[in-house]
């Protein structure tokens, strides 16, 4: 039985996630979760889950590691130390932001009702002052604004102005807005021009900043945000000076991305949300030299960011370790957030194909088949010993993940000033509103990306010109066919990664895209030393990879893959709700002798290679069987 | 023209460095530095570095940091803050142990006054009660002993102790022992049966309880030393009950390296010392699995330990990253400390095959050509970033790279209860007393590693029998070739790692050793992900790399190495002191197109290849000229 039903009528607001709608730099608009309805396909039943399972699975988590319960200390309700992570407060918020997103699209008395208990709890622990972080009762009190680098303060008040946003978006209720809009102008109190010098030692207040001034209308929220944004790098600093808090350089003046990948991605998200409302060209110079360093020296295959366990930082370029990729799971949701308002400021498919890439891989690994275990870090190769966990004692990922999916419908579709914008192909009904008071629905019939068949009916509620923007992603780019009413389009325009459909729109057309789902592998950049000589096998956006559970008694890590091998695909209705398995004759080649020494002659040694088939399976439905050894980059025969 | 001059005649005081003399269950007694002399030959000028540049220049970075300040400052001949990190202390004993061993074996003027002025300083900043710790001075002092597992407090008195007991040694003072012994005596009143728990949260106190139990004679200090040993893994913890600090479970319980490689290592070289004192069987039942647990699966082909950098830990099995790989120096010095103690234990040659290894590679690299610049992390594989430095804010590598050479001399030999024990192939002397007051100079004469022949000439004082323990390493065991007096030995007796000749030794008697220095590409173990498809190349006990600086303009990491290569050696004398280059065909593989994306289809990749010269350097060796890309493991061809 499913705990939400759906609402029988749409609402009237639409709901927004990342409201560009105002924004005058931005070239895309939004499109809120009430204007879009999944119908089935791949992500109807992960959005399912999410509401489901994970958010009451999570709900349990925050009461059982005491998370709720620190809010009920510093209300004066509960006695107690405050425990686990200085920050934790940020996982409650989380979950509230997740939680509303969910309710934009249906009710559930129980989830509304911890919602509202939680507002309770969170409204009864600010201070008079406007200060909330309950970490920070009792006797840490005298400590508040103490360490800026390390404390988080900034980074849990951002999350709690994320959250009553959405509260407030789905809800209307003023009841957490007003909680958030009170810290806000303690903040603001607090730091800023001729006040205290400060910086958010973990981004995250800067976006849900500039989010309260598009709720509320009010610049004095962007001037604060820009604010903690320009105070990265000062001299002498006010946060640390250190690369690890991208404080070592003013951000215009910042190329590379270093330091700790979660608080790097945040920030650039920061940025590109002060540039869609200023225009800022240093800011979007600055944003271009970032994004294309990461993309093509840091960024692993899967989507994923951040090479480092040790500071979770991003690692140097071509520093992409497989078996110890750190590769956090809310780097790869950080890394959503910011390829969506990249591509929100400018409509190029590149930033939407980095989007599709980390979530299809990076992101959706991050949680298991069941809805209840997730990532923290996300290795690219494995054996058997790293499994999802029910939470952490850092438990950011678990509710940052139940957020983005609690709010995927808003990433499907945008719109401009002369058309819809279709960013990922899913089964899915919106109703947009376009210049000229247009008024269309828009329906997509797939079972992408498992099969490469799009069915896209545009139903105008009056015949209206304007484009329809399709994603070609760059791997389908020359093969893709694309048809109107039936009729092939013989060289459909393309513009930065979109096809351009740019016609009369009547009720009832019909447009078919098939995209190529052919197996393809992939090499990695020579300098990348942990993939030289491998192949990662990839089909769509879904990168595969070679789990013990599907190859019988030969090791995975001891399967090789020749360069032409013929990949065959059957869908598996059991795997993960449902996967294409892929399969191929390769080879397995045992090493003898096999046992120690470690290091041993070449010429003492010898291969036996044999043909073994190889199964793989994506990347993201991982870990989900018994434990084995798994590897993406796979040797080459 | 040299600090030292070496002294006209030998000192009566052997001094031992680890003193296994009166030991009853180790198989090996020391032989001291005052009965070996370097005769030239590899180690001489390595030797001589250390006593005329490194010395120096270290000491001076300790006068630079302020760590002799801290001293001044706890003595209250000086104001200001502590500098540095908590437990810098213990840099300026490590310096005060290595110039005390160098002044065994020659005296300075300058090195002499620093080291006693150093002593008046430590003596200085004592506390009446005995406690010693300048960090914990002034508002601190309320802090000593809280903070066990961080502060790092017995580990500095470790080497205190270990200090002492060198000055004591070499010099026959009671200065620096009697503030060594007041620190024991107040941690023998603070810690033990009966008062506080507690244990070392970085051993290190330990083993150096175990040398002052040598040097006094008295068993209370044996007694604490095994009192530490024993809180690691109780219930509740006295440490912090984590794997990190190797407190998970009771040493005896041991079987898998784990946790902080340095803390672990100085831990087992802790347990080994008391082995050798109290025989005990399950100290060497954890030692054996521990030992073999490490070599077979977690050390680098160089020597080093610890793969990763968070946490400074060895790693799991098989998880040998190589440029990433962290191995700190002192884990190197750690794993020579620890092979020479389980060496001494039993007289197993691959104790020492793993001293060699490490000594030559992983130990040695950590200083440059110079002198006086260290490397902390030692990667196998870099792109041209990664270079020594004078001095670290956490400087521990340093002064324990200079402490070991300082006392290298007295890894050369040792005596046994039927005679005397040769474990490294270098040009030296040595007079030794053997079992029925016999004594034997042996003086050996080689080139090695650079050249295969050592001459060793043996003149007991009156004829006698014993056996001469010539190590065999497994590389060369097929094809070493012994000749006594001229004569080959067509099977001379082989134990574990040692040829044994046991004869009637007379006044005159030569060996000669042909140790085969061929050339040998070394594989590893298919499960190292990060080597496969890559050799090493080693000759004799020298691991090489492909370095730029010998290798034009073609970026080394696109160098391939056929299996059968042929590999020609020459002698550069210029490089770092002279050393033997390796050059053989081999190919340049160059991708097009190389630059972004990332990841492309392999079908839209062509690789060209052709032949190129490889020229390959010892790996110690790299980094001392112009900075470029250098790795260890060389894809095949």
């Amino acid at each position: 039985m499913s705990l939400l039903e759906r609402p029988t009528s749409v609402e009237t607001a639409p709901v927004p996630v990342v409201d560009t709608a105002r924004s005058p730099h931005a070239r895309l608009r939004p499109v809120g979760l009430r204007q879009v309805r999944l119908t089935g396909g791949f992500w109807s039943p992960v959005v399912e889950r999410n509401r489901d399972v994970t958010l009451d699975a999570q709900y349990r988590q925050l009461e059982a590691s005491g998370t709720l319960d620190n809010f009920r200390g510093a209300a004066g309700r509960l006695d107690g130390d405050f425990q686990g992570m200085w920050f934790a407060d940020s996982d409650a918020y989380k979950w509230v932001e997740a939680a509303s997103w969910t309710l934009a699209t249906g009710h559930s008395t129980q989830l509304e009702r911890r919602v509202e208990e939680t507002v309770g709890l969170i409204f009864a622990a600010q201070e008079p002052d406007g200060y909330l972080d309950t970490y920070f009762s009792g006797e840490r009190a005298a400590l508040r604004w103490t360490d800026l680098p390390t404390m988080h303060e900034m980074y849990t008040a951002g999350h709690l102005i994320q959250a009553a946003v959405a509260h407030q978006r789905v809800t209307g209720s003023g009841d957490l807005i007003e909680v958030a809009v009170r810290l806000a102008e303690h903040i603001e109190r607090t730091f800023g021009p001729g006040r205290r010098l400060g910086a958010d030692g973990h981004p995250g207040v800067e976006m849900a900043l500039v989010e309260l001034a598009r709720l509320t209308g009010e610049g004095r929220w962007l001037e604060l945000a820009s604010w903690f944004v320009e105070q990265h790098g000062r001299t002498p600093p006010t946060i640390s000076g250190r690369p690890y808090h991208q404080d070592h350089i003013r951000f215009t003046g910042q190329r590379e991305p270093v330091g700790h990948a979660v608080r790097g991605l945040y920030l650039y998200c920061a940025a590109a949300d002060l540039a869609a409302e200023t225009g800022s060209e240093p800011y979007r110079d600055a944003l271009d030299a970032l994004w294309e360093r990461l993309h093509s020296r840091r960024v692993y295959v899967t989507g994923g960011i951040g090479a480092r366990w040790d500071h979770e930082a991003f690692g140097d370029d071509d520093e992409l370790p497989n078996r110890r990729a750190h590769a956090e799971t809310c780097a790869a949701i950080a890394s959503v957030f910011w390829a969506w308002r990249m591509l929100q400021l400018s409509g190029d498919g590149r930033y939407r194909d980095a989007l599709e890439t980390a979530l299809f891989n990076a992101v959706l690994v991050g949680v298991g088949a069941c809805g209840d275990e997730f990532f923290y870090q996300n290795p690219l190769a494995d054996r058997g010993t790293h499994r999802r966990s029910a939470w952490f004692p850092c438990a950011c990922c678990p509710p940052n993940l139940a957020r983005l999916l609690a709010s995927l419908p808003s990433y499907l579709y945008s719109t401009s000033d002369d058309g819809l914008w279709l960013h990922l192909y899913a089964a899915s009904e919106v109703v947009a509103e376009l210049p000229g008071a247009v008024s269309v629905t828009v329906a997509q019939r797939t079972a992408y990306p498992w099969e490469g068949e799009v069915v896209i009916e545009v139903n105008p509620d009056r015949p209206a010109e304007f484009a329809l923007y399709l994603p070609i992603p760059p791997w389908t780019s020359p093969r893709t066919r694309v048809r109107v009413n039936g009729r092939e389009l013989a060289d459909p325009a393309r513009v930065r990664g979109y096809l351009e459909l740019r016609r009369s729109w009547q009720a009832g057309d019909t447009v078919q895209v098939t995209v190529d789902l052919t197996p393809r592998l992939l090499a990695a950049h020579p300098r990348v030393e942990d993939d030289q000589g491998r192949v990662a096998l990839v089909r769509g956006p879904i990168v595969y990879c070679l789990e013990q559970a599907d190859n019988g008694d030969a090791d995975v890590w001891d399967l090789r893959v020749p360069h032409d091998a013929t990949w065959e695909g059957r869908f598996d209705p059991e795997l993960v709700g449902g996967c294409v398995v892929l399969s191929a004759m390769g080879e397995l080649v045992t090493t003898e002798p096999s046992g120690p020494p470690l290091y041993r002659e070449l010429s003492s040694q010898e291969q036996r290679r044999r043909p073994q088939r190889l199964t793989a399976v994506p990347y993201f439905a991982w870990a989900n069987r018994e434990p084995g050894p798994m590897e993406i980059w796979i040797p080459m025969a």
